[in-house]
């Protein structure tokens, strides 16, 4: 069975979509909080999953965090300080592009921090994701998986398309080589922080469009059922021929004549 | 002439978001500041050009600020204040989603300050535009027009897709009525606030995909000659067979039988 | 035995101080973290205790945290994310004049939180406070205890001194007749939340100053050996004759005839 | 005549405290913005000075901004953008220690920033303080002097005090050299950035309670009429015996001892 085409992705995606939307009215009806955190190999589709969520949504609802390394400070705070600050209110969702897991992430398997930390880390955050359920916030995990035949192929694209060559990094490169060392990596995370109250799923991400949309259907799955009765907006007729723009101080610069280019 | 469609409308933009993305790096290269402000009647395509630009950019390096209403502090502040917070650092860009200009839109039309609020914002306005200016920071100023007709489909495009139903505001209501007012509110503040420094440009949004082109090569017509040589990421070849992904603690998920719904 | 004098008072805590800038010394060197939560009576000397300590200590290392009220915003979110922003990076100290123990305090009391939100509060709050001093925080608590006596005593001095009636709140009036209600609060408070690793300590603040010293002496006591060896700061002599001021643009203001006033 | 003693100094300053609460009610109740910058001469008094202010005004208006080295972030964007944050909302103070002078201060002696930095920053200072005082901010700017001879005692102190040892940085040391060198930089700031709506202020400090005294006196003289009538709370009487305190869970500690040390 090949890869989904756009079209196929497109109608597929498309009920999904209808159902996240009332999911979200119903977070912010109701006052829910969501987390939900993407974590997974590099060039996986994190980003794009993201994406697919959040242009859905109303971003003064739905946040999307991507913390950059941290800072001398932050570095010298308690680990999860500087990702507690970005958890939901009451009404928001709060997706995570990497998260707390970096520690047992990126920073075990390139050596940013100590193995004692990896350990420290490991047996603190099920209490750590404890507090943060018991408060009533909904968190689910998601880690993307692909084999590192397509991870190739999208770093190659990566590399050869100057539109993508920003999300090239130098840590890239050396990721290449620790293929297997972030499968342990995970395997020990997995083992140690999948729990009922905080759930990991794996997702196969080998093509990206199915992963998405199996991702999707299974973090819908997992919120409660969210049907509310549908909003009424009160819409009045405009009550007289809508108005042109007209112009004082200076006009519309003139189109951009994109045709001659194809003359 | 009629409106472009999509496959038209991404042959033309292809080219201009590689010139977008040169500009990106130059300005990370060389540690410029680039702001953006983007204004216009409701629903003439702000959200939209700014996706544009930001999707093809880092979201570490190019940042979107659309700031909620002020909180009652941050109403008793200098009224700048709380702009300034997101000027970018050198390398950056800022894309403001409106802006300190809802004083002389949004906020002179509805009554939400006093006529001498505005005034005396019309009147600070270019001081505080050439304070960023002198420090180095690039500054341009898009108004985004469209002809009541258009507004009103797209409000009713937004009423009946519950995809786009959050975009539809109590306040949107209350514009419709105000179209003749944002105009006049809208060329007081262009003769008050156009300058050689901050330029004021109109684009024609009464069609969308035609307008982001405009705006886009405008803006890149506007900044300085941004062409640096080519990067050069070295590459190594992986030396073995690409590895697979092994799973131990959990297994992925079943894909989304996408397919059934469809039989 | 009546109170300590101000001489007494100032003769006895010298050397606490001492033993105080060695303790900082101490955790900023050896990159530790302390944090102390001062709660009490109103009027029982929380300000000048936390005083005492901080303004013989570098604000760059020593901070007090006297959070106003929550905003709508904060009370939707995770309750002890407020204070979480505030806790002490490595090298530093948190002194929080009242901290998340409000829930069990004024909030319990005055019933601006529900029943049920207390009991929560009182059930997560030993798993938070070890979460952090699993991560190597030093953490002890104070309440500061005074009689109704004393506290009308100097309700009035606040009352009847202009200098000091910012320090009267209108909670105040409504807590004078809640001095038994705020006892059973403490009461289930510390039943609650004392434990071995983040252990309060009740000090009889109806003389302040012994108050504070006693305060400071149990605070010393807890902190493991703090000697270092002592600084030794190279310090040059001038080389010339010490420079006068000179100026040029304008003149230092008369001094202020004080003694006018006397005569 | 010889420097005031603390008596005379307390006595003097005593009626200044009741007009500085006095203005700080006035600004409070008819939502005034006042922002004092505090520069001078290392060691002349800028933190005692603040003190005495700060102490007798409720820290929920009154703040002190003692910002530390602008951060790698910090140091690329607009040079006033991390002062901005910390400018006051209607009714509050803002007390800086040390301030957006930095520049033209200690950066420009030390080389911490070349001097087109410094020339920009001085020709650009005026305009940046216009708009804040156009926006209705009272803005006041000390340095306060003193001779090398009071400059040497006071290190000499902070060396050989413990308690003070904090306040030695190895920059005071490079400074003892660079006397003259901020005396000319002084100079040259006050000619550029003393203007009638911010003006600079030169207060003596070789008395450090005279100089405090000194300025007060200014500063209230500068401020409008800041008369009130007087508030009257309510205090109804207690209606019973004052309650003691009785324990339950624990009891308070012993207190400390004091008095056989000195046995």
């Amino acid at each position: 069975m090949g890869h989904l085409s756009q079209k196929e992705y497109e109608d597929a995606l498309e009920p999904l979509l209808h159902e996240l939307s009332d999911a979200a009215r119903w977070i912010q009806e109701t006052k829910q909080r969501l987390v939900v955190v993407f974590e997974g190999r590099d060039t996986a589709g994190k980003g794009g999953s993201i994406d697919m969520i959040a242009r859905t949504l109303n971003p003064r609802q739905c946040h999307v965090i991507a913390l950059p390394s941290p800072s001398e400070r932050e570095r010298d705070q308690w680990y999860f300080q500087r990702y507690v600050e970005h958890l939901p209110a009451k009404g928001e969702i709060s997706l995570f592009d990497r998260s707390w897991y970096n520690r047992a992430g990126v920073e075990a398997v390139m050596g940013f921090c100590t193995s004692q930390q990896v350990t420290a880390f490991l047996k603190s955050v099920p209490d750590f994701e404890q507090q943060l359920v018991d408060d009533g916030i909904y968190l689910y995990k998601y880690w993307l998986c692909c084999d590192q035949e397509q991870q190739e192929e999208r770093f190659a694209d990566r590399l050869n398309n100057p539109l993508r060559r920003w999300k090239l990094s130098p840590i890239d490169i050396k990721a290449r080589a620790l293929y297997d060392a972030y499968t342990e990596a995970r395997e020990r995370m997995l083992a140690a922080t999948d729990a009922p109250h905080a759930p990991w799923t794996l997702v196969d991400f080998n093509d990206q469009r199915l992963g998405r949309l199996t991702l999707l259907r299974d973090l819908l799955d997992r919120l409660p059922d969210t049907k509310l009765p549908s909003e009424n907006i009160p819409w009045p007729k405009l009550g007289h021929d809508p108005i042109k723009e007209r112009y004082g101080v200076m006009k519309p610069i003139p189109a951009y004549r994109w045709h001659d280019k194809n003359d």
